[in-house]
């Protein structure tokens, strides 16, 4: 049970009961939000073994059909998923590696957990995903791979292609980054250069059967984003990554090695990465366990329960987060005066992931500017609370998960003389709700399915 | 009737049947929307004049116990408002005199229609602001005044107190605007050195009753804010405005005749603005004949008549133009993917004004970044359009009114070779649409509610 630690506090620092019960309703939400996603009960609620056939989400797969089963993969929450799995598995599992971070502490008996680095890969995470491709090329055709993926995989499962550093690769997505390329850009030339993203895992593994089981950190659960898709066929090609390397003007100032195996890969010396209509594909199941849709539906359902007339606006939000605090708040005043979109007592929910364009110089996360911007168009009205919070309980550089504003917000930061215009202006939303005591703060929650804001209008 | 003058050519430009039905779901919409906030329509349907009778939304004025009625007023939209309220009234009226836009081709009988600069004030805005003080003080305590404000009105009824001059009220109004003042410490100033706003014409009326008729421009409808509140009590002091200019370092820069009247207005050498308490406002009755959730809600009631399920999510929209289209776009993904806000065919209408923060040297307007950068998100979905509107029919400084986006607008770009990021990251929204013909057209409609934006998902 995930809890948000100083939640009492929280409630408390409402000004009037309505402004109270508000609070307590929208922390309430999140907190059922954050537990839908625990990765333990969400694998166990996901998958469930009756005699020799374990179900998964509609699929089905008789056990006694497999010779072995495998278990690999990677992310921040896969170490619990493996715990999860070999409690509804047990002896069924053959033997598994799976990448965590260092200093997980967790059990298993099976299924290895191993020590890698993030969120900057390094040659421990190298060492786990070798053995893992040793595993996924042993496996035959009477064998089950299960694959548990998590936000982070994607570094905690670093495999780069021919003498391609870790610092070679590193260097090249810290450029591509800085030169404002877009998420799949670089995801492309990643697959690239790597020999275990962009579907090579699949095809490492074929003949096996894939049960791929994904717990989704990316906005609209993209399998071919998520830890860059090792089961998933990709789309792009080696001219394409040269293209983005070129269109960026990094290519010239790319290691040498990156473009040596680009350049082969052109040449068809290497080949290219899996294709939809490789036969590979045929023998993986892609199941999403959990994303940030599980986590928004749970905030609703605990708003219904509590009596409310509540939506769900969308669980793929994204956009700079003082802006979608202001629609949030403008939602929340349609509540407040018309009854629309849902009538009084109203709750609302929105998930995703929003950014923050840092330009000033203080301290904040995405969930707190959300609240921050958001307080700034709630008008002293009682009874109306936004809060945010990111799932995996570490909302940007911080320590807090996230924040709550109400329609007081602003007039208790008058009275502590705090300018909130200056606050969000500055990026310094962690200190102005840190004065408040309005951070929310729940620790590391071992899952990550972005973030989830809620409206509570009563 | 306003219309959408090329409304075939744009439901035409869908790629297939569903997104040439959805096209024209989101534009006829758009035109109910519009047509809701119709000041003749708008006058006559909230008016009614039965026997002695006038009835205004719940509020009731015998006709017979008035000696005279008096009309006064300014705006875009106060010359339709003024025509129509003689169409109710007709001889009742006693006389009146309504400052409209230079060009302005209405006929009236009892109501002079005087001809002002609009958006630069100018001295004819003077005169007829002048002879409408004469007006007021004419009226006695058994007179009726009723007030037809609408959008632009601020500027149509200049009166600057003491020497100032109009280029001196610019002059200060442009450096407030400059230093990024808001709008309400632009419109403190603004009321402390005028003789007609912040509630001066209701001072100047008394003791006679006042019936204010607002065609509101504003987002969520602040009274003293539409048109700086002549009738409307003022909260703010001649203090408040000097620390203003100061907080801007522009109190040594502000004209010395503005100067002059804010210290004598410290000094009580000129009278503070008229306060809520004051016995004025006993007799005013301030009624929003329409506004933009009146917009909005035809806009919905359309979309519900064309069996979809709907939502108005807010009337308050504010924020970036461009991050508002990215949520609406993950509003729309949501539809489709969960059923969630509402389950498919689903409309989504959301009003109110955003911003945009000119970076970029193109040509556009807010109603035509809200599609383009939805569109980005739209990933080739079928019968799914996004189109955004201004209700007076001009967006931004273009002869557009808006634009509409679908599924295909990113493919068909593609095929013209357009790169629809950087047409947005130009604030080039106007030639992005133009060159796929669909930019919005209705010309100048004689309404300003802001803008309304439709969300259809088939």
């Amino acid at each position: 049970m995930i809890s948000i630690r100083n939640k009492e506090q929280l409630i408390k620092n409402g000004e009037t009961q309505l402004d109270r019960k508000a609070r307590r309703l929208a922390l309430c939400s999140l907190e059922s939000a954050v537990n839908a996603v625990d990765p333990a009960q969400i694998m166990k609620s996901k998958l469930l073994l009756k005699d020799t056939i374990l179900h998964v989400d509609g699929h089905v797969f008789d056990m006694k059909e497999f010779r072995h089963v495998y278990v690999l993969g990677g992310g921040k929450a896969s170490g619990l998923m493996a715990q999860a799995l070999e409690e509804v598995l047990g002896n069924r599992i053959t033997k598994g590696l799976v990448n965590v971070p260092h200093g997980t502490r967790l059990r298993t008996e099976r299924i290895e957990l191993h020590g890698a680095n993030h969120p900057v890969p390094d040659q421990t995470g190298v060492e786990g995903t070798r053995r893992m491709v040793e595993i996924a090329e042993e496996a035959e055709k009477q064998d089950l791979v299960i694959c548990l993926i998590s936000g982070g995989g994607s570094s905690l499962m670093p495999l780069p292609r021919g003498n391609i550093s870790i610092a070679d690769k590193r260097a090249i997505t810290d450029a591509l980054l800085r030169s404002g390329a877009t998420i799949n850009e670089i995801n492309t030339v990643r697959k690239h250069i790597s020999e275990f993203k962009g579907g090579w895992l699949a095809r490492k593994t074929y003949p096996a059967t894939i049960l791929n089981l994904v717990l989704s950190d990316v906005v609209g659960d993209p399998l071919d984003v998520i830890a860059s898709g090792p089961t998933v066929p990709d789309s792009t090609t080696f001219s394409d990554a040269t293209r983005i390397l070129k269109r960026y003007s990094l290519w010239d100032k790319a290691p040498s090695t990156i473009r040596e195996v680009l350049t082969d890969g052109e040449k068809g010396v290497i080949p290219e990465t899996p294709k939809a209509n490789d036969k590979t594909f045929k023998k993986v199941c892609n199941v999403i366990v959990g994303n940030n849709r599980s986590a928004s539906l749970a905030a609703q359902k605990y708003l219904i329960s509590a009596g409310l007339n509540t939506i769900l606006l969308t669980s793929t939000l994204e956009g700079e987060a003082r802006q979608v605090g202001r629609m949030l708040a403008s939602i929340a005043r349609e509540v407040r005066l018309s009854g629309n979109p849902v009538p009084r007592p109203g709750g609302v929910v929105a998930g995703g992931e929003t950014t923050v364009v840092v330009t000033g110089k203080g301290l904040g996360g995405r969930n707190q500017e959300i609240p921050l911007a958001a307080a700034l168009k709630l008008d002293g009205t009682s009874g109306t609370a936004v809060a945010s919070m990111t799932t995996d309980g570490v909302d940007g550089p911080t320590d807090a998960a996230g924040a709550i504003g109400d329609g007081k917000t602003l007039i208790r930061a008058a009275r502590e003389e705090l300018a909130p215009t200056r606050f969000l202006a500055e990026n310094d939303s962690y200190h102005f709700f840190s004065k408040l005591e309005d951070l929310i703060f729940t620790g590391p929650t071992g899952t990550n399915v972005n973030d989830v804001s809620v409206i509570v209008v009563l």
